[in-house]
């Protein structure tokens, strides 16, 4: 097994070469550490920044074997890593952190529901369907409208529909590949919250300060934090972040997006087994920022402080956005991060500005 | 010629592959620019974060055409860069920052003095020697004691000799190895001080609070920052930085030592054309950071604010002071930056950390 806390100058291993796995290497970095991508592109944005790359699917047992060769502790950037490529892993004496328990629960929208209300961090009411008769059955008996999502992948509002009929949860389905489906109840919701949390292995927790987050069709947009909350409201998100991290017997990071309901609950809308895109703003807000807790987490290290010294607006740079770049270097409060993405796509993530105002 | 503002993706390049390489290359990163590395070892602490290493010493015309054909703007970590690599690189169509002037200015401790004080920025009163009975009449002149240092090369306080009477300054030039050198009248300082400054590549200067410094065996061990100093105190530096950056129509970050002699006046003690080990403290002081602040004077973008929002004392790890990282991740005010260099010989610069107060 691995030495534990993982020291400096050793080799840190990321699945994932998009902006989170860029960022965490920047931040295991400072830390002293050597970083090592495992992503199918050769010229990845994480790659880029990190002593090796090894060019390869998640699931190709001969990368999995070359990663191990390196790197004593393991990440990712991205919940739907295989769980065999984490067993394969594990069976070769990496220490992998989030653990299997929280990846399962990630990759399953079910099983996802069904963990959180069976942890008391409550959700919007659900069914579930692995056929069209069974999805119209269930849509007739919760009750339209209820919004159908594939029961695995999707992300950023894909793989989603809205039913406002029983009669068209047959043809949703189809839309969404036939495959199995969780139905879920509309939230009535008043705001969009998120909060960002990690343990470490010692079982710690460190917890930020609420965000309010906004989003246009289905991705986000910006993150406004420290949120303007009660401080029941915060503590009942801390709860529900607390019960969520021992749940999973979690190490890291971990991203929780949450509805405020019209009579002050807090739902759990999904849960991230990683760092999440609505924690960006403790870059420039927080000493300690969602990246190097993610490592010191993953690594054995103690958690950070989460206390923030700004409040921040968060900008994603989506598509040609990014242009705005020259623009945006005049704003003197305004922070820029790019990715180092080649090409800027209709609704790609290219980066992001944090906004900073006094707290 | 290069684009400039250097647009974001864009390839620049470090000669040099240590610490302040690495750090340079994390905030290039950070900003969406990939990092090309010119250094001797291909194993470098920047060349592990960078994009390319391109192998070999700074005097290659191979190498530098190398990094010519892939990055548009280059930058050095180290002041001893040769001159002639510099006119290699502007040849082949490369913007090379900081520029000639700054490099010859500070590779001749003579040279530096001469441009100071032509500049209205003070220094000790100093003479030069090509030859030991020079050195013994100037030191005779002068009156010891004097600080005899090689005019060129030598850093943390190697390459310099303290004669106690000028008998002994034959004996001094020998061990100096019999090169020109420069000798200096002893500066009665109450204080080091030192100020970060940046100038963009349209003359705007951006100008760091200044920092106390305290030295052991010619090494930089602790600063503090921002320094407890009158207003008075604060805009002698800031004059003296501005006419320093104007008089070398400097682009990037520059350093300046500062003796505070007994009667409130500054005098210079030396400049660095980079950034520099007491600008550290800003990486988790203020907004926008020394190296980040250095990536964007060289690629032409505007410079970014200078306001502290934390005071920090900054220290340096040197040998295997690094072996405390454990003890030192659980301090929550204390932020490690660690280099991941591979041997802690006695004395190397392994990383540092920032202890954070409130202003």
């Amino acid at each position: 097994m691995s030495e534990l806390p993982l020291p400096p100058g050793s080799t840190l291993g990321i699945l994932g070469g998009g902006q989170l796995g860029r960022m965490l290497a920047l931040a295991a970095a400072r830390l002293g550490f050597d970083v090592a991508v495992l992503e199918r592109d050769a010229d990845s944005p994480a790659g880029r920044v990190a002593a090796h790359t090894i060019v390869g699917p998640y699931a190709d047992p001969d990368a999995l074997e070359t990663l191990a060769a390196v790197a004593a502790v393991v990440t990712y950037e991205f919940e739907n890593v295989p769980a065999d490529s984490v067993l394969i892993l594990q069976r070769l004496g990496v220490e992998v952190a989030p653990g299997p328990e929280a990846l399962a629960v990630a990759q399953d929208r079910v099983a996802e529901k069904q963990f959180l209300n069976a942890s008391g961090a409550p959700t919007v009411a659900y069914s579930s369907a692995d056929t069209a008769e069974e999805a119209v059955a269930a849509t007739a008996q919760m009750g339209a409208p209820v919004l159908m999502k594939t029961r695995r992948e999707g992300y950023d509002g894909k793989g989603q529909r809205w039913v406002e009929h029983p009669a068209d949860a047959a043809k949703a389905f189809a839309d969404l590949g036939g495959g199995p489906v969780i139905l879920e109840a509309p939230a009535d919701f008043v705001r969009e919250l998120s909060i960002i949390a990690a343990r470490g292995r010692d079982g710690a927790t460190a917890i930020y300060p609420l965000s309010e987050n906004h989003h246009e069709g289905g991705i986000l947009r910006r993150t406004l934090a420290p949120a303007h909350v009660s401080q029941a409201l915060a503590e009942q998100a801390e709860r529900i972040a607390a019960r969520i991290l021992s749940g999973l017997n979690y190490v890291g990071v971990i991203g929780i997006e949450l509805f405020e309901m019209k009579d002050g609950r807090l739902l759990v809308n999904e849960i991230a087994p990683r760092v999440h895109n609505t924690g960006h703003w403790t870059q420039d807000g927080c000493a300690v920022d969602q990246f190097e807790q993610h490592i010191r987490a993953v690594a054995g290290w103690p958690l950070g402080p989460t206390e923030p010294h700004a409040r921040v607006e968060m900008l994603n740079l989506l598509g040609d956005e990014v242009d705005a770049w020259a623009k945006l270097a005049h704003e003197p409060d305004t922070r820029l991060h790019l990715y180092g993405k080649r090409d800027a796509k209709p609704g790609r993530k290219m980066g992001h500005v944090n906004k900073l105002h006094p707290l």
